[in-house]
């Protein structure tokens, strides 16, 4: 009946892996799992909803295009308000990184 | 602008600590710490609102009415529906147990 959010972590690949964990009610649960991935240097992310995410494994840093970079190590969360431009700058390079993202 | 769910432990006491972390759009999350208690014999959680938990710290079994028993270790998650209900009906009494309870 229970699942683990670091089990089966797929191996290191070009891209980041999204994984849905709960899709309902308008609530979108899923794990993400980068390995130094960072997002595209022209592009961010502009997503409709807002999106409450914490940090389980690894380390990452999050920038916003206000100028704003936030550091992140494992247990600390952040609550991304809709449509707050923003990008995956940085995960560390020698692990997976893995997020649990909560999109409301 | 992040927060850390493992900081700020409060010391152990007679009840679980239970701290919002995010209310919004229908949306509660909230941090749960438990120090080996467990819901009085007698009780049971019947709530109104679907739960996402995830158990980040520690290890905890949770008791359905319906007989079933799930152990659940430091990165298990499990997707209570309403009304199901349910009790805690053990964590680990020597260190602190964490949840993360996304209610929907």
């Amino acid at each position: 009946m229970s699942e683990n959010i670091f089990d089966n972590i797929p191996k290191p690949a070009d891209k980041e892996f999204f994984e849905r964990l709960l899709l309902k009610n308008g609530l979108k649960i899923e794990r993400i799992v980068s390995f130094g991935h960072a997002t595209p240097e022209l592009e961010w992310y502009d997503q409709k909803k807002d999106e409450w995410v914490i940090l389980l494994k690894g380390e990452a840093v999050i920038s916003f295009l206000n100028g704003d970079d936030v550091r992140l190590k494992a247990g600390d969360y952040i609550n991304i308000a809709a449509h707050k431009k923003h990008k995956v700058s940085w995960t560390k390079p020698d692990e997976e990184s893995i997020w649990l993202a909560v999109h409301y």
